[in-house]
């Protein structure tokens, strides 16, 4: 049950978004920035960023629709075939040294780990490596801000103890909307029937 | 020596955001709305839950800069005379229990400290007591949103190792500013020479 009383029927951080809309928009506006605004990440990387950061965090809802929206940006943007996807997402996860993904988002992914254990964690030596694999000064910053950020959403959603229901479908759903339409135009449009409207 | 080419003269924070305008607008627009928005929390009873959280994750910029805010408002806003605030901050920090705050205040602390820890770690216990201490749904809502947000500011801070001068002096001026003007007009006028701009 969560903490406070949430609206029902949303789950996750679509729960606390539509408790508090003032706080809602920046949120939304910073996330469509940071993860689908212009960049030389691709969406898929830096939603992979923010899915491995969210499993850190041992928070499912995080991690599971942003591993599916992940998925679905990697396929939109013609990245991997959709059979792939969601084992890379899950391989990300588990052991993202060995999937398949590039060394500059491997680097990335070791800083990404580091901010989450906290900021002190960074080490020159990953910065430099990422560095050396191609990464530029603003990919790596993005890459710490999307780490923070996700630090932040996984308290936010853990923290009021959000429902979070165990439907892969409706985080497939999710991810697909999402990658199609953005984060602001998809939220408060969450559960699985109302995508049909 | 900060990991990126962040821009030089700009302490913590500030550095960060003026090296990524796109995301500094949202991310100013979050911290002048919970920080200091209407609500039934004063703006100083905020900057102490901020301060304290960032005294936890034991960030240099965000514990100084966000104590002397907490310190100027609570002086502006005539809830301690000027002589007591530096040395109320500095209590909240170590021991907020034995502090001279108000026993909800005390108990939203409790809920800022186990969001700092983790989402996972705030008890229904917790969220309980701070309710029979008068806090409201939406003050605890805000309490886990600007504890979340300042685990991010404290990781993009730190992951950046950007600069962090030991200057009481900077940090008084700023805090000041900042409870005067907000986070929006305040910001990139950091220097102490600019304060007299």
């Amino acid at each position: 049950m969560p903490h406070i009383a949430l609206p029902e029927g949303l789950p996750g951080m679509s729960a606390g978004l539509d408790f508090r809309p003032e706080t809602a928009k920046p949120l939304g506006e910073l996330a469509q920035i940071l993860m689908q605004g212009p960049s030389t990440l691709t969406r898929g990387e830096r939603e992979l960023i923010a899915t491995y950061v969210s499993s850190q965090n041992d928070c499912y809802f995080c991690q599971s629709s942003h591993g599916a929206i992940a998925a679905a940006c990697l396929n939109d943007d013609g990245e991997l075939a959709e059979q792939d996807t969601e084992a890379l997402v899950i391989q990300v996860k588990q052991d993202f040294q060995h999937a398949g993904i590039s060394e500059t988002l491997k680097a990335l992914l070791v800083i990404a780990g580091q901010v989450q254990e906290g900021g002190k964690h960074v080490t020159a030596r990953a910065v430099d490596n990422a560095r050396q694999c191609g990464a530029t000064d603003l990919e790596i910053h993005d890459t710490v801000l999307i780490a923070a950020l996700f630090c932040l959403c996984n308290r936010y959603v853990d923290g009021l103890a959000t429902w979070q229901p165990h439907d892969d479908e409706m985080y497939r759903q999710r991810g697909q909307r999402v990658a199609r339409e953005g984060y602001i135009n998809a939220s408060k449009k969450y559960l699985p029937q109302e995508t049909t409207v």
